[in-house]
């Protein structure tokens, strides 16, 4: 009864947690070397299936920077990236697109259903989810087929939600003219998730977390207010300034928190959400609110 | 980390029971001695908590005998026992009914609350939940105010499940002409799982499970097909009788599966139902069948 | 046909009350005195179900005072007021919450079901429908576990009156902590009725109604304006205070009428509502108002 | 007190038939003679909207014969009648519509608003109601456009109710090809409860109700048994034989119970429906069941 | 194929205008004159049908003018008109109310139905939809029983239309005491439009459309924006005159089109609907506004 | 008004077909051929959104055979066949994932879009919808990634319907382990309409119809019986050989008819669907029914 006794302790520290998200959306970004890893990939899902199991209106956006890279490199084609946005002609285009929604889209579905969910793969294009217009550098480059989300309309999500289905969105979105374009899926997370007025938005990344100092890995933070986030921003690296920059505005729209966590950390996820452990960086309003549900005070 | 670890691997063991159970009916039936003791019942109030915020139905159905004894001698009154069934003057009737539905019901409904669920106390009065017929006790004495469940109306509690409410019901139910009788819970708990079709019933006793040789300790049972139990039933003991006869009576009318637990071990509950540990005695049916939900094969 | 001649025209004055209130909420608060005397609490009975079977939205408030005083009686407890509230110590406090929602509660559901309705009895911890705080008398005085509503959720009431249900409430309620406090039934049927905005708000006490002068028996005041008893409420009896109290707050919070009838008159409640007949006392709005529905003017 | 005493007497005699009836349908056809008399007219949809406002599901049927052969003779045009049934060429059918439709129905329908029920005017045609295959006489003679009720889709019927409306049919309804028919009223009414497998269907008459013997007025009815009146039909009179016919076929079709009324006796509907004094003649199943509700035995 | 190819090109010139107009309300007053031929009014139904069948929310409200002037005659009944209304007594209402509801309305539901849809024919009585005050002449001549719609509650029309239904309204309405008065059908029309805030409001009238000049064919005027017809309105023919009014006042209250079309032209009004063909006189918002549905821009 | 008076006659002459196919639901699968002409592509697009915008529920299905076999040959893989179907090894089927749901299917989601639906690109693992055993060629030829459809679930689809969402599927779906699968389109699409119980399945394809004679062009069959078809399928050729047997099989399981269009013709489904023209080759039950909706006979 000794393990007993300890799982029975873990799963009360856990009630606290599941009380607080169950019923409210929590959007997770994965990126594409969690995904990239069969085994890491199987406990990621396994992660997610539990979330949304226990009662929390789960939507998963994911990103595919690696597999697409390869695609690419099998087919000859060489990347090139411009202030951390990958320059993206028709042919990319076509890679991109057939690798984020026609192979690691419905590889996560597959998993999140085998873990005994009831997933569906969406990209920008699906019941007009998500509309974008032309990107450009900051120096003003043509970045070709990458598009900035210009419009969201989350009704096809919300449908899915309450019907009990797990959205899982390729960050790949049409302009006004149905053509595709590559999204940065940081930045497609935090626009449905303000859209959503998520409870929480998590980042699951290759990093441990923000850095203060991004030289010095002692230097990682794990708290950080939402102004002291927005003055850190210009300091920032290239891979942690779009999601530091889509968690601002995401904030500011009226999501509760955002997590930034280490993807290649097994069950980051889980510790992050239903332990008392922290880990990675946590990203929180300056002041918080108290709801207090249909009850009036008298 | 590595503390994390451990417990992301506790909960990640309980994906597969959340699966299972969530969205159907589990019945608990909680004894008088769980909930005598602060401790032991803030304890099973957690454990029922987090199985109903993890999306159970849940519904719990307790009596008070020790509490009920307590209340008699301090009234004066002698009680006493035919059968292992209370004889129920009127006076008794009424103590039984104060302490069952205005006292351990309320406190078990605060307790509940406290930990995050919004319960609802019912005794079998409320919305025509139960109404009984007088009970004799085997050999034919009069029991007095002692009824056995002769109807059973479990609209109201559906309705509960349905706006998210957790339904605790006290052992206590109006005959024909509306006058209180004092019910066994066991039984009582095994009609309302039969007529709500629960997925699981759990009898959470002051014994460690079911034994096969009520003298030896050594005979403690872990799984018993219905078949097996019926045979048993006249050599049971007087305690476990009405549990065992109700537990028959609830898998032949349609619950999935039978659990006699140790209301005094720490998280007994939580154990058994979100960890491969296996405690106390569980009662399966004959043959298991496997719904398949929507799907229809081709 | 003489007797049915005179029994359709009782039918047919009694067509514009059920038009006015059927599809409306009407809160009756039930003294103890009404529910003590078998006779006169079946009479109620049979009034509270004609209420709810023409269609009017009913929610039953009760106390007990005479039945929680037989009680402490015979528990040897000697009962102690200041400024007409109980002094409750936790013993007494034990006895209150046993009569109250263990005995009149199930008692008066009983009768109500027999009458055709589907009573849910309640009491304010059940779906966290009334929290309290220490309630003080005028004096300072510590008045031990009397609680004044500090906060009301009336979702419950609302999804079992969606239901069909008639629900009834005990004036017991737990504090923050979850400890149960006795609250004066006056005010909390003016809570929940204010919390609802309740077309109607019914006394039934043991006076003829609101005199004017409290020692002059031909002082029956039997109309009278919000802002007039608000006038009057200092040089009030200390029984009708708190009736007063929560009618003036009920009437400030959007409920349309309060009335304070003789509930030891057989049928006081059907004449009230149902006949021209004026009995008791009627407060008004200052002002009142004329909704039209969906009807809008052109 | 003395007239509010008996009026509270004559309410609580109402609730068991309250009690009985509300939330279940009853189907009421009413007589031109009934609505030919503007006092008794107006006394009729008093009667009506109570049984509507204490929430029976009512359906209103109408024909309106005097007013018919009325207009029909300032428009110089001369009824005839073969076996009782109106003979209707296309001029008749055409003055039949317009009292019918366009004169009794709105008129009874401003009535019942009037009186507090939100009515909605149908006639056959509208939904689909009624369809009708032309009828012969007895004897073969063709009678025009007489109609027989040969479809019945009570959707909008159900709606309406559903919707808290009051449905007033006009029998009058098209064939196959969109041809206004005139249709029995009698014989609409019992095809309509019968759709609706209505609990009660009442007619209101321009007789006291049937008679054993037609010429013997001592011969009063007041209870028959449903194969008793079939065995009666070939002796009926020519009045009373569709009302008969329709009341046996609706009976054989589910209708739980017919009642023959005078509608000249003021409030007759009232007295019969909610009091205990037995006016005119009720027609009673051979056996009659015992509904449990949601409520099953164990 | 030829013929195939052309008609393929018809439907798909349709589709931009039945993704327009689907799902929203839609509005039709159809002049006597149309229903008085019965070819065009079967002509008139089926383009309504097809109108409703493709989704589009409709509403039919008819008129009867020829009709009723006849019925008159034949009655031996001199029509009289004060500024374009017909003067009304109570023998002239009695045959207005008989023609319009009587005869007109179910004959346009049987064309309907037959049509295909599910017609529901309606008065200004039924579900208390319409509600007059008396009328009188610019002159303040009496015009008897002539109202002006002075409230309205559609609420029927819209569980009609929810339900699947097309109401098909009959321009006669009660006072405040429920006495039939004769309705301008071009007035409520406008009246039921605005009520419905309809997308689109058409009048098929016995004209081409609205001309600048009353005398010249030739200045036949194909769009006007809502503030020019508001200068025009002195100017307009008596018979113009309402409908202009009434387009005037539905557009200023949330409309967002009209249209005055030639009933007598078949299939004007599928033409106007589906097609690129302009016909008739459209009034126009001075200025268009753009809702973008449930998408928000980022 | 000569162009105006035609087009509206095509418009009625739609009109039948519109009332028999709105509100039920058409499955359609379109072929790779059909999608691979830009110029087809975007009429197809038109002409589903017709379908679906007058309200037919319509659920699409696609292939992408051409399109494969291009990215199969740029990639250096030769597409290899056996009795039709392809033989599939990991590579291919990693680009039969990536070409079907990565790119086929968000172009034609995208096109539907533009054309105003609503539409979302599915695949057999989202929402579980289809699930795959490993299929064998009739001779018994391993065929790799080769999945004949074992398991539906409809589901999500009837979902996304009620949410007035068009589906639009592309034949793709996992095995039990979750390894995707190619699926043969024609027979997923006759699954999904019998699962569904679709009114009408039609396949958009590369030739004229069936021909009763393969080398004799004029032998084109243009109606053929259920049981007639059964026949011919022994002899049929290798491309029609799946489709006529999965239609078949969907007639066999409820589906009420099924068309074998020419895709390579403009606007082919329109004409099929909305107008008198008759081409391609239909397929009908031996015997059909009448159901007659809610009405019922008398």
């Amino acid at each position: 009864m000794r393990g007993a006794v300890a799982k029975a302790g873990v799963l009360t520290e856990a009630l606290p947690y599941i009380r607080t998200y169950r019923g409210r959306i929590v959007v997770v970004k994965v990126g594409g070397e969690a995904l990239d890893d069969p085994h890491l990939a199987s406990i990621v899902a396994e992660d997610l299936a539990l979330m949304a199991l226990v009662g929390i209106e789960l939507v998963v956006v994911h990103g595919g920077g690696p597999q697409v890279s390869l695609a690419m490199t099998q087919a000859g084609v060489q990347p090139s990236f411009v202030d951390g946005l990958r320059v993206t002609d028709a042919a990319t285009m076509d890679i991109v697109q057939r690798v984020l929604v026609g192979s690691i889209n419905p590889g996560l579905v597959a998993r999140l259903n085998d873990a005994g969910l009831s997933a569906v793969g969406l990209s920008g294009v699906d019941g007009g989810l998500l509309e974008v217009e032309p990107a450009t550098s900051g120096a003003g480059h043509d970045l070709g087929f990458v598009g900035e989300v210009s419009a969201v309309d989350t009704r096809l999500v919300s449908t899915l939600l309450a019907d009990g289905r797990t959205p899982v969105v390729a960050s790949v979105a049409p302009d006004v003219d149905g053509v595709a374009h590559n999204v940065n899926a940081d930045s497609a997370a935090g626009t449905i998730a303000a859209a959503l007025k998520a409870a929480k938005l998590v980042y699951l990344t290759n990093v441990e977390g923000l850095y203060s100092d991004f030289g010095d890995r002692d230097s990682l933070v794990s708290e950080v207010k939402l102004g002291e986030l927005e003055a850190m921003l210009p300091s920032l690296s290239a891979g942690m300034h779009p999601k530091a920059t889509s968690a601002v505005r995401a904030l500011r729209a009226g999501v509760g928190k955002a997590h930034i966590l280490d993807g290649r950390v097994e069950h980051a996820l889980l510790v992050e959400v239903f332990t008392d452990e922290g880990i990675g960086t946590q990203v929180l309003l300056d002041h918080s609110s108290h709801p207090n549900g249909g009850r009036s005070s008298c």
